[in-house]
């Protein structure tokens, strides 16, 4: 299923009959084959909607993929479907940003020089400068915007990220235990396109130190969950999640650590299920294929 | 997904430019509306197979499920298609096969009386008269073919079990931790439907006490896997299979109890993913949709 | 590690040195053999505690069950040792309770007549007549304490479950998916004795149709907990927690049922620790050795 | 439980009355405090044996590490006991050995420089020149000992990396996806100091391709064990065992990460419980406390 280029059809519209037909019969059309097509149902609010997600090889397909929009207008017109093409030639251009902690930062780095994350890590920035030998060593720029100090206010930190980000014309933002808030017009200028990672626990521990929360509390589960950020803090669209089980031998260091090796492990997959052009999302809701 | 009858459809094929057209256009013609579709292109031995399963909405669907390959012959013919067709109505007349241990017998008819499980157990055959109380509990019959003893040979028995299952009309066999090997004849007569639930363990162990030889081996995992009976011994097509941990603290009642465990999750899932129509053979390989 | 009676020993006391040198020498003098021993020092709000379990074989031990708290005492005053002390033979009766669902309940009954759990389920009680025949099934008592209609308070239903609880003398109470909440005072009664299970997501959701809510959302993930009731309803000691993986196939009814799944396991997994003599309660916080 | 230096015996011997006792007094008498034990009696070939782990603060214990063995010595004769002893201020000196895939090597070397991995990484050895940067990036020299063509003998390779080892003067030795199997002789010079992670399967395949075979078969887990490499390939003590789901939608080169990532969670675990003195072997049997 790895080789050759494929074209990638992410389709969302009010179930219809006669939808499925008619995407097929247009691929059809233009001499495409498809290798792999995964289609949902899904009944939100009442209403029945309709995703499909669909891989062409391009080998004998009559459409690039930035032609496939266009040609499929009149089906996507027939049935209101939003359509979305890529190709699984084209690597997105991405940006990590990170604080602190290197653990996610690291093993998305890791990954990615594998060859396992199709994408093109162009900067990681960071308000601190603790990741440069880590980033020189996979090549990658290393850009530090401090947080100023407490007279100052973080306006211009944020400004300066942005820019940075503008800079490298980054399609896909990574927040790897990023511990600054963005702005909601921060947010707005990457829609579904920043993916943020936090732990969770249940029960769940408002304020500081939710590790020593969770300890003094018996959790028997660490979790965390991989989302898109929108305006509302950690409530954004789900794109994956996991817990790691735990127990009274656990002290804080080694909840902390669990935690952090659950985040990893999610926020990877996230990624990678982005990267590979498999998550719809539709409100605050996704569907990863 | 679950209200309102449905006709299934489960096709393979080999893959071929249109075969996902041709499908869709055929249900569209029909009047049908698809609810749900899968489909997966595989490579084996350098061959690429196409596997689909398309679920639709018999309201408003111009055919009867017992119609539908009739009319689908052409393009069947076409793409050298093989077809099955399922109703969502039609509960399968199913058996239980059992011998002294109880778990996982115990399991299935809870989940089925549940409404879990879209069957209608007819009948639970067992060597040993040991569940005649809860399967009389369950409303069930229980018919006991106990094994004879070292002089007599156990082709009577078999046979005897055969009778019983013909008698009953079952479509679906589930061997729940049924301590004989069945003859090829008897599978024969069942292909692709006898399921049944073995332990395993990395590395294997041959020979007698399993759970012994693991203890013994302090191996970290115990693990569980459904498969259909064929004629080569637990080599079937594997359906499920999954595994739990277990440490040193793990003595051999242990092992075993976290064993039927895991026995008891795998056969389960492996039996609804049957009765709802989500497996398709194809050689030693199962696609569970 | 089965086989052959024994005596438990759950201790918790401030940590200090020598307490377990203390205990050791304890049992030694009266020829005891420790076949297993778990402790653990914790610290919780800054304080150091030590909790310890340990197993003796019955064989040789110069001591009763019965005689080990009057014969440690000296040593349960010098180190302000809360001592608690149990006979493996001695089988802990139990009672059930349960609502419409039968889930729980059945796993309960089948693992108990297996042998899984050391208890002797001496009733079980409901508010509807639905699972006569399961218990019937199991040779178990089955009691029906219907909950008045809306004009008739409820008091005199939790009077009447209390009345048959104390009729049958039992020492743990299980909440099957019991849709009742207990009074205080009902709780009062059996402390630390009361285990509950309910569901649990991340994020949470208030309300009514949690799953409906849960589907709604998108979670990738569906939990479960068990803990002892107290009078903040969900918020006691936990005692095991799990999840199982969803996603956006799983439709409402698929979510509960994969809800209900994990609820089973997770409620077997705690009352079979409370059973085995492995649980210790500080504040709201377990030790599950 | 993670602050303050400590003391760590681990300690096995027949089991019989009154060891713990004589332990704990022991500790006592040097004035040391308990901070966690862990013991266990296992039953092998009918024979009972005693385990157990023990950590002292080194604050107020009037024992150096080095000091313990002699000073235990009436103690261990008395019971045939087998003692080890170490400091947890020790940093374990550690060699990694790798060859073209960097997945294992890039995680511990992460989680190392992290400080999750209580160890002095001196140096690692590859018969590539590929990881170069990678190391570099994280400050640890790079040996490379490439594999001489078809011709010459391994032998000269194997002495090289011996030599490697013994210049660095390291006690652990762990080989992550170090494609070279060790000779007899060279693992005699570090019996279970070396660890080795190798993907396992069920049912198991012999020969070439692994993950060709296990799509062909249609597995539905694939597993990693991390042992103690021993003469036996792969037969050595296991120190950790886990698997992961897959389904027939992972081609070979997804199934093949999917076993990438496995193998690097399992044997950071084992490296990880290994360095914090977790780990007792008896015969081809680990206790993990």
């Amino acid at each position: 299923m790895s080789a050759g280029g494929r074209v990638v059809l992410l389709l969302s519209c009010p179930d219809q009959r006669g939808v499925v037909a008619a995407v097929a019969d247009f691929i059809a059309r233009h001499g495409g084959n498809i290798l792999d097509a995964d289609q949902h149902v899904d009944v939100v609010d009442g209403q029945r909607l309709f995703f499909q997600r669909v891989e062409v090889a391009r080998d004998g397909f009559g459409l690039a993929a930035d032609e496939v929009a266009g040609a499929l207008a009149p089906v996507a017109e027939r049935f209101s479907m939003h359509v979305e093409v890529r190709d699984t030639d084209h690597l997105t251009p991405m940006a990590i940003l990170a604080s602190r902690q290197p653990h996610c930062l690291a093993d998305l780095l890791v990954r990615w020089s594998s060859g396992e994350l199709p994408a093109e890590v162009r900067v990681v920035v960071a308000n601190h400068p603790d990741h440069a030998a880590l980033c020189a060593g996979f090549g990658v720029p290393y850009v530090v915007h401090p947080v100023p100090d407490e007279t100052g206010g973080s306006a211009g930190q944020e400004a300066a990220v942005l820019e940075t980000l503008a800079a490298h014309d980054v399609e896909l933002v990574v927040m790897a235990r990023y511990m600054r808030i963005l702005s909601p017009a921060a947010i707005a200028r990457y829609p579904q396109r920043i993916i943020n990672i936090h732990h969770s626990f249940l029960p769940a521990f408002a304020g500081a130190s939710p590790y020593r929360q969770a300890h003094d509390r018996g959790v028997k589960l660490i979790g965390a969950t991989a989302h898109y950020a929108t305006d509302e803090l950690d409530e954004g669209p789900i794109i994956d999640q996991d817990t790691v089980r735990v127990s009274h031998r656990d002290d804080v260091a080694r909840l902390t650590r669990a935690g952090r090796d659950v985040e990893v492990t999610v926020l990877a997959r996230a990624v990678r299920a982005h990267l590979e052009h498999r998550v719809l999302v539709h409100g605050r809701k996704t569907i990863v294929f």
